[in-house]
């Protein structure tokens, strides 16, 4: 009964995702959700992104929280459109919340959408957005086990990145255990080591993106679920 | 139409959570219901509070996640009675999930039963379980603006522990902003500042529950909820 209710949700959600990635399609915006736990670097990674890309491309940015605007603040100090949802106890954004923020962005004058979804490493793996790309992040703190207690979200993941190196040394976590756990979920995975904090890393998240911009802009973007 | 579907789940729930706490009631358990986010601590908290009060208290554990029995195997090293619950996708334990795993405890023989539940820092908050106490880890990784982000779980908390102060010297983290933020949402939460690594700190803890595992035992043990 209520796997049947979960599912009339996700059917409803796949078309409006599908119907925001048209849109999406039709401005040329690639799009990105980015997710992850609470705390383990979205929001840096974006200050980051918009810092180093911000005048190669129109950047627009969606914040997804259960509460408080403080992500979206930081955001909007870097002169770069954003929306906020606030979730209000939902533990992750859905394709409606996303129809709704899209209206209210500047599309044509946006190249690369970053969708910062709720910091949950369960539930945002469910729910299609419209995205073209799905990334999350695993920060070094929380250990090298997740992928064996949370695998659907290294399942859905084209992107892996490992943030917080910077932390290593006075840590346990056994990198190339990690990679192996991901890669035996999801081969085609494609995993980075960052820090959002140092820097270390970045430039190859940066090149992706833009190589990622450049299909996008001559219509050959691939998608996971072959939309 | 989703609000309401929600409050009737939650209604059932607290019918099932009352029948559980009652059972714990009868046998004298102190039960503590652990939450955090992924990889802040809580399995790491119940091995330290195994090894230093399984001379003191018979203790029993109730290890909930998505997947895996990486939790319930080290526990179960320890010599301590563990039931795995793996919620199949669901980001949250319920109450009916405790009252089948309190079917395959030995509740005569346990003193303190700890239950971790899934690393989510957003719907676990919103389920009664049977619990006397609900404790949360905020790991300092995590970042002081969690209290903003994610406010139910730290207003439901009868102890908030800072965990992983191990790592203070290497991080941007504001305690006594943190703490401000607690108390502001939660005026009776008792933080403590702890190491899982170290040891630091969980002195205090052990003292906290033991001081709990009197008060139960002498049948004047309250709860936030006042059932």
């Amino acid at each position: 009964m209520k796997v049947e209710v979960l599912q009339d949700i996700l059917s409803a959600n796949d078309g409006i995702a599908r119907r925001n990635q048209n849109l999406l399609d039709e401005h040329g915006i690639l799009t990105i959700n980015i997710m992850s736990s609470p705390g383990a670097g979205k929001t840096s990674l974006i200050l980051q992104t918009i810092s180093r890309l911000k005048q190669k491309a129109g950047i627009g940015v969606i914040e997804g929280d259960v509460a408080s605007t403080v992500d979206a603040n930081k955001v909007h100090e870097q002169g770069v459109a954003v929306v906020q949802i606030n979730t209000a106890g939902g533990c992750h954004l859905e394709a409606n919340m996303i129809e709704n923020a899209l209206n209210n962005l500047p599309l044509e004058d946006i190249d690369l959408l970053l969708i910062e979804n709720v910091g949950n490493l369960i539930c945002p793996a469910e729910f299609a957005l419209g995205e073209h790309k799905r990334v999350m992040l695993l920060s070094l703190p929380e250990g090298d086990d997740k992928p064996y207690k949370y695998p659907l979200m290294f399942i859905e993941a084209d992107v892996v990145l490992i943030n917080k190196v910077d932390l290593l040394p006075y840590l346990e976590f056994n990198i190339s255990a990690f990679h192996k756990a991901v890669i035996g979920l999801n081969s085609a995975a494609k995993i980075l080591q960052v820090s959002c904090k140092t820097g270390e890393g970045l430039e190859d998240w940066f090149s992706w993106l833009l190589d990622e911009i450049g299909k996008m802009k001559k219509g050959s973007i691939g998608t996971k679920s072959g939309t």
